[in-house]
């Protein structure tokens, strides 16, 4: 089961995300094509880029960058959890890749609100703490991630 | 100053790298272009992809998606400290953006190794913690982040 967020990502606010509160913010495949890529790009390590090597590594076949993984994840988070017009996020906690994420699999994020609490110094936004878990079709857990996020209170005078 | 690898990629092992030694790895620069063309793809917010709307945010101008930055730091990575042919992460602690990356900036890697322990489980690996520093031109740091990265011994009955 999912929550759902009470308003669109155009009229969002700190207040909209609530403590404890599961989003699942969408699901995307990954391509052979794409993981190549991407990491020919970034990654260029045999593992990603080479699938001959990578056939008689320990995963059988090319698997995506970590980097590649988070980022395609960054879109649902953009698309639809964050608000539009946000603020710049300061950092990242935890960031692990569990499981391989390879050619084919489709891949589900979800959200979960850990912490929730306003700024003191300044008023006009909150700090959200969220942890992120990616899991594939057979249920398995590929990336998961606590992101810190600085989100606009729609009452500051609240 | 930075410490130098005694080996290349090719032959570098788990022994190469040193508790407390320091490695600068390269340096890129970021265009506009490319800033939007990869936030366009994995972080349309529009301070990353839209020149007009961020002209009137915080920064004036756009700025670079954080997994862009990381990106391609991790291209320096690849290149220039990991052994070729390696094993996957398992992942990254305390990723933070202190300040904004802008079209223009010249980004210099720099590498310096908190960690390196044997693995008590598999005795052909060890495992290093480095805390990377990205710096700009002006000798602002941009982005830090710990990674942890499994690295084979050269000498596994040493």
């Amino acid at each position: 089961m999912s929550d759902v967020f009470p308003t669109p990502p155009t009229d969002r606010f700190f207040e909209d995300y609530k403590l404890g509160a599961t989003y699942i913010l969408g699901s995307f495949t990954v391509t052979e094509a794409e993981i190549i890529a991407f990491a020919s790009a970034y990654d260029p390590q045999s593992m990603h880029t080479n699938p001959g090597l990578a056939a008689q590594g320990p995963f059988g076949e090319v698997i995506a960058s970590g980097w590649h993984t988070v980022s395609r994840s960054m879109r649902l988070l953009v698309d639809n959890f964050l608000p539009f017009n946000g603020l710049a996020a300061p950092g990242i906690d935890e960031l692990r890749w569990p499981r391989p994420v390879r050619p084919g699999d489709t891949l589900t994020l979800q959200a979960t609100i850990q912490e929730a609490r306003r700024s003191r110094s300044k008023p006009d936004r909150g700090l959200i703490h969220t942890l992120l878990e990616l899991i594939n079709q057979n249920g398995e857990v590929v990336m998961t991630m606590k992101p810190m996020n600085l989100i606009r209170v729609r009452n500051p005078e609240g």
